[in-house]
């Protein structure tokens, strides 16, 4: 110690000081910290709660089916029929009791009816394997078990079996080892099959029972409410970028710079794929239901779904001329701009009135066509705009017109979208039969209705005791209007069911 | 009878010849059917065992792995520690197994985890229970089981919880249960539940050394060269519209169409959001196994996908123009061609050798580079010429350009993009210790070098045996001219993120 300066004592004393304080510090600090963390904990969960209150009452529903269930080990004459046995019906519960009802269906049938043919093919192996004597006996059910698992588990990979099955194929494979291997030790072995499958069938129904008859959320809705939201949200983009963007580049006050994010609510648009695959999977197990019937078109809102996204990756590229900080407002002649501000605004109320068509299981109205329609004019009298050569077509640099020319591109794209979409929506409105419109805003359509629409409204108004007809003439407008008005966009209805396919 | 009249016994011999024919005739085509279809099912099996043998190879691990626990059951000195428990080793191999070693690692430890916990929570339950008397003992269990039951539920839906404790919080729920309500009837329920976790650990090893002995797979390995394979599609598309459609657009003879859909495999990149998300999940289980370190840096994969996707989005809008039976090939002038085309091949050039860098896990050649500023010379010699007010501009229409500047521009964008792309690889390459790239392409690269490279170039040339300063400066070099050329594209790294976090 007699080595050390004082420089060094006082540092070791500095040192000693200061760890004492830190810990002290960080004692003190702690109770604060904890009482932070419990509190974000807290938030989260009450947000959790809050953005989706059928969570809590899904959680007060599993708690009660387990509960429920137990019973089966607290009353003796319950006991009596099952003894420990009654373990797999809590397990059951446990395992099968999904979110959604199709989710909980699927799961059940497929553990019950996975249960009942393995467990009856592992009797059959147990008997086989049981001639060939003591020796032969396990090497046979060794083989038996190997050759099941193996081509069970290759099965899983098919893209098919994977998205509806997985789950049978998995319990296939545990109750065929279960059952053929029990069967080595244990002599009741059709008892032991059947007790393991009547438990199974107990809890299945138990879930099934109280998830589809307590506050249900049944997958198909989600998928038709996720499809209908996804629309409303390109809708609410187009909206923004019509009123604040394309009028802040006029020279306005940019005051709604806060209001951006309140548009960029498309982004999860453009990952929606695997969540509607998934709810249209679950959707399919489920019985008829409210408006949905058993055969409902769930392939449609997959198609459909598959159109929303490519709108939105056009949207994605139209949202870089959102950032005020990498890109400037461009100065747009008064003419483009209008006409931009136009087909952002009608194709977005396109898209909100046919999500909440959707929504509210109407036939799309009227005014969506006449949205269309007027989208589509507006993107005429810009092509006619530019091509008169106006003052600005001779003035401006061509370099400064690209920024435009490609904004105006990709609303005419998005405009096509939102055409396709429509007859897609038609197409499900007729598939999915859902109620006719009331024919109201007749008088609303005739202002801005262009010369070529004037014949089909004429046709409307004609047969508005006979809504049918209606439907198939509007239909048949968009259809006619859609394939001459192909120009410049990819086939996306191919396009969409590649995105399906894959 | 006898009102039969001759005609409608005719039709009615008819309906019976025609029956039994039809009948003939489907018996007749029976085993050709069932043959085509077992050659369908054939051939579907065969073509998922080459697109990945490793499917084969997993099925076969399955078989032993079960096969091999089995032995507990065979064997009486294994049989005798365990007795019928030794059915729980079974089923643990069934439900742990998966196909990468991370999924499995991962869902071995959450069941593992969750057992010990919840399983000592249920004997602490249980003894609780067993202090209120005969009649209060079911009640408090069942308010036990509730409650737990029901909370750990609701924390199910905590995404992060979701995303990696899942299944561990289902297995508490089925082992609290099992423990708590098993001792209402049991009395050595502590052994009940030390045979349960051990029976689960052995299982969960067995699984485990299995899985990761023979061809492992491992989650971060898929995650990783599926970014690169991304890259690869994106820069392969970029070939194919550079090469067949920019010069098809010439007047060549289009003979290669049937080329298009090999160059479409970028789709699958769209939507691939969901599977990297999954193996990043899996591959942060993993521990460290070749070049991958336990703590490699898996969310900067994520990053990269995200700005690949981002890629995707404007090559998604591009892809319009290669459909040749919607849109016809513009005519370019000369100048605008050439420059387009060597946009493209350039940004393609640079997302293949990115890919295959990673790949390799070798550090981004100075050839990317040397791409990356050679597709910005390209855009900046278009806009030169665009400005020069060249004989086209003054005798083009307007709405003749639209098309073409609307391509310019999301090639534009797609440099960009490819930038971005570009520098979060560097970043990558730096967090995961790549290799060092070998400097051999310097004489390329000045051949082509625009003036404010030289610098840059010098400067790397100078310090050729010191590599790490070279991929120093270069990063800023391209951090630079990055932060300068932001023009007309949203800040793609909030973007990339915002993806990540919805």
């Amino acid at each position: 110690m007699g080595f050390i300066t004082n420089d060094h004592v006082i540092s070791h004393d500095d040192d000693k000081t200061s760890l004492v304080s830190r810990v002290w510090c960080w004692l003190h600090h702690l109770p604060k910290r904890l009482v932070a963390k419990v509190v974000g904990i807290a938030t989260m969960m009450r947000n959790l709660a809050r953005d989706d209150p059928r969570r809590v009452i899904h959680s007060f529903k599993v708690g009660l089916a387990i509960t429920l269930v137990s019973l089966f080990y607290y009353f003796q004459p319950l006991y009596n029929s099952f003894g420990v046995s009654a373990m797999w019906v809590v397990m059951t519960v446990v395992v099968v009791f999904e979110f959604t009802v199709g989710a909980t269906l699927g799961k059940g049938l497929n553990r019950a009816l996975a249960t009942s043919l393995a467990g009856a093919l592992g009797v059959g192996a147990h008997h086989l394997a049981s001639l060939c004597g003591k020796i032969g006996e396990p090497v046979l059910i060794g083989l038996f078990v190997y050759i099941f698992a193996a081509a069970s588990t290759f099965m899983r990979f098919f893209p098919k079996i994977k998205a509806r099955y997985d789950y049978g194929f998995l319990i296939s494979i545990l109750t065929f080892s279960f059952v053929s291997i029990s069967g080595y030790r244990a002599d009741e072995i059709v008892e032991l099959a059947h007790k393991r499958l009547s438990t199974i069938a107990i809890g299945g129904s138990v879930s099934l029972l109280i998830n589809s008859l307590i506050f249900p959320v049944w997958a198909g809705e989600e998928l038709h409410r996720s499809v209908a939201t996804n629309m409303e949200k390109l809708g609410l983009f187009l909206e923004g970028f019509g009123t604040i963007y394309l009028k802040s580049s006029e020279g306005e006050v940019k005051s709604k710079d806060g209001n951006k994010t309140s548009f960029q609510g498309y982004k999860s648009v453009l990952n929606s794929k695997n969540v509607e695959d998934t709810m249209a999977n679950f959707a399919r197990w489920e019985p008829g239901h409210g408006r949905f019937r058993y055969h409902h078109p769930w392939n449609q809102y997959l198609k459909l779904g598959g159109l929303v996204r490519q709108c939105a990756y056009r949207i994605d590229a139209l949202n870089a001329y959102f950032d005020p900080q990498t890109q400037k407002p461009q100065k747009f002649p008064e003419e483009i701009r209008e006409a931009c501000t136009k087909i952002s605004l009608e194709s977005s109320k396109t898209l909100k009135e046919l999500g909440s068509s959707i929504r509210k299981m109407t036939y799309p109205s009227t005014s969506v066509n006449a949205h269309i329609v007027s989208s589509k004019a507006a993107v005429k009298s810009f092509k006619t705009f530019l091509k008169s050569g106006s003052s600005y077509n001779q003035n401006a640099e061509l370099l400064q017109i690209i920024p435009i020319a490609t904004l105006a591109s990709l609303l005419i794209d998005i405009v096509d979208c939102t055409e396709k979409i429509a007859e897609s929506t038609y197409d499900l409105a007729i598939l999915a039969h859902f109620k006719k419109a009331k024919i109201k805003e007749t008088n609303v359509v005739e202002k801005s209705k262009p010369e070529n629409v004037t014949k089909h409204e004429a046709v409307t108004n004609n047969h508005v005791d006979c809504p049918q007809v209606v439907i198939t003439i509007a239909e048949l407008t968009l259809i006619t209007s859609n394939s001459s008005a192909q120009g410049n966009y990819v086939d996306a209805k191919s396009d969409g069911q590649h995105t399906l396919d894959d």
